[in-house]
């Protein structure tokens, strides 16, 4: 769906913005609560917490990640979901978020009112409110919303990406590439299963992968090491292998290099029991798959046949 | 200073954004916590608090909040006061930010370095902490900065727009007008200001001005009432009465609609010892005007002589 309409009426400069604001609230419904607590004043209130506090920011601009072929919902979605597998990769829980709007004059309010009844349910199926925001004029042809997530941890712990050690395995979930095919904005962040590891004490690295595990694995890996994966362990999705075929490219290269991919990437000590481990994720996500993709090793001891990760190259958001 | 540059070596393009963020890092200095309170993770985390949480979100984009005549520092500046002049219209301090980049390829990396020096002298020197963010690639001609701010109350309470009733006193701070002149850039959020307001009993409605008073004051005006104030009340500020005398226009109108003012309007109680208050605000804030504007009656009772508020239009977002 395109976010723009040549009816000048249709067009969120038609409206103004009081009469938006009154609408957004009125899309949000029920996962808008009133003011102090949500948008109406100078700043959105949210009730002390006695957890760690985690905030991440990501945006959704026309263009660059949407486009007018992602119905609008989906857009709505996918600017709450991207930053929803940022607060899982630390284990933690979704609170509430804000939302800065710059919208060309002729964006349609169609759209608008489509891609926030997809935010709210979105919202609600995550216990997300949101509690705030704003609206600006952006220059003709510009959608762009950028979402604040403001989250806590679930436990007494957040797992950071730091905290690797040589000979600590390396896992990841789901599968992986093909993302720009439908995955990219028709995904399940990993929030129960970011939760759930956090309590477990064999976990002592996380991130999500959303540049692509070529280059997000590099992000893990600490000074002086580097992960040892063979290039058959790596779980390609059946999204990949079909642009691969169809497009003659390497299936395996999508997988380490498309992005979007919003899977968590998992560390857990070398002296851990990995069956247990293993055998314990089955039975409390024996949906989602697991692959143990390989180990950390010093950085001059990696084995010949493992893959060079420096022969492939992430997603990069200015080149 | 322009935004952008024709040599592609000093564009951020030319950079990429390990590189980008490594320079952010850099400049913003002693104002960019360690991973994970800062950037470098997934989600930056901020310890827990007992006090009420507060979150505002403000962008500046360029055509729009500054323009190639704004020095890079202040509007890096700027970027950060807009939003702690909402945390200070609540009564609040800041604790932490995220910014949310999107920057056209051609982005000069000289403007990028100054925009984050002068954001972080700002954040020094009113403790906030810059704790995490994103770069996005935008479109050609377009630099916007999304800043999402978190603070907390400073006492047990936060003071809300909503509360005035018939008969309370309307103040607002400093003077008004012709801020496009200097102050939109040049102004100090009130958060001292609001601090102590919000710890005065008699306070029972606040917020900033930042739309204009017209606009503004409809806004913390309850249903069914409407406020009383002269004309000659109006602190009109030395800029507003230059800018009408060398451009044939309206003081008064400058004053009323122009907007980015980023003074405190407030309400106190009809039943307050307003003498003891304005005593108490001139001995703490000895530079910093309070003017008494008038006070609110119901709707149909607005004196004669009084201005009528629905002539005058403030800043709308979208027009």
């Amino acid at each position: 769906m395109t976010p723009f309409t040549s009816k000048r009426t249709d067009s969120v400069a038609a409206q103004g913005e009081l009469k938006l604001i009154a609408g957004i609230k009125r899309w949000l419904g029920s996962s808008s609560p009133s003011s102090p607590f949500g948008i109406g004043d100078d700043c959105a209130v949210i009730p002390p917490t006695k957890n760690h506090q985690l905030v991440t920011t990501d945006p959704v601009i026309f263009g660059r990640h949407f486009d007018a072929q992602v119905p609008a919902r989906a857009v709505g979605a996918k600017l709450l979901k991207r930053n929803l597998s940022d607060i899982a990769a630390m284990g933690g829980k979704p609170v509430a978020a804000v939302i800065s709007l710059a919208l060309a004059p002729e964006t349609s309010i169609t759209w608008l009112q489509e891609f926030y009844l997809g935010l709210a349910h979105c919202a609600r199926r995550y216990r997300v409110k949101i509690v705030g925001g704003d609206i600006t004029e952006g220059p003709t042809g510009f959608v762009g919303a950028f979402l604040t997530l403001h989250g806590e941890s679930t436990g007494t712990r957040v797992v950071t990406r730091s905290g690797a050690r040589v000979g600590d395995r390396i896992y990841v979930t789901g599968s992986l590439g093909g993302s720009l095919r439908r995955h990219h904005h028709d995904f399940t962040p990993r929030l129960a299963e970011g939760a759930w590891l956090a309590r477990r004490r064999e976990v002592c690295a996380m991130m999500d992968v959303s540049d692509g595990l070529a280059k997000d694995l590099d992000a893990i890996t600490p000074r002086g090491l580097a992960p040892a994966i063979s290039a058959a362990a790596i779980p390609i999705s059946r999204d990949a292998q079909e642009i691969a075929r169809e497009t003659k490219t390497d299936a395996l290269h999508h997988a380490l290099c498309d992005g979007e991919d919003y899977e968590l990437l998992i560390v857990i000590r070398a002296g851990a029991n990995s069956n247990s481990f293993e055998t314990a994720w089955q039975k409390r996500f024996p949906k989602l798959k697991l692959t143990h993709l390989g180990h950390f090793v010093s950085k001059n001891r990696v084995p010949k046949d493992c893959l060079h990760l420096a022969n492939f190259h992430g997603y990069e958001h200015l080149s």
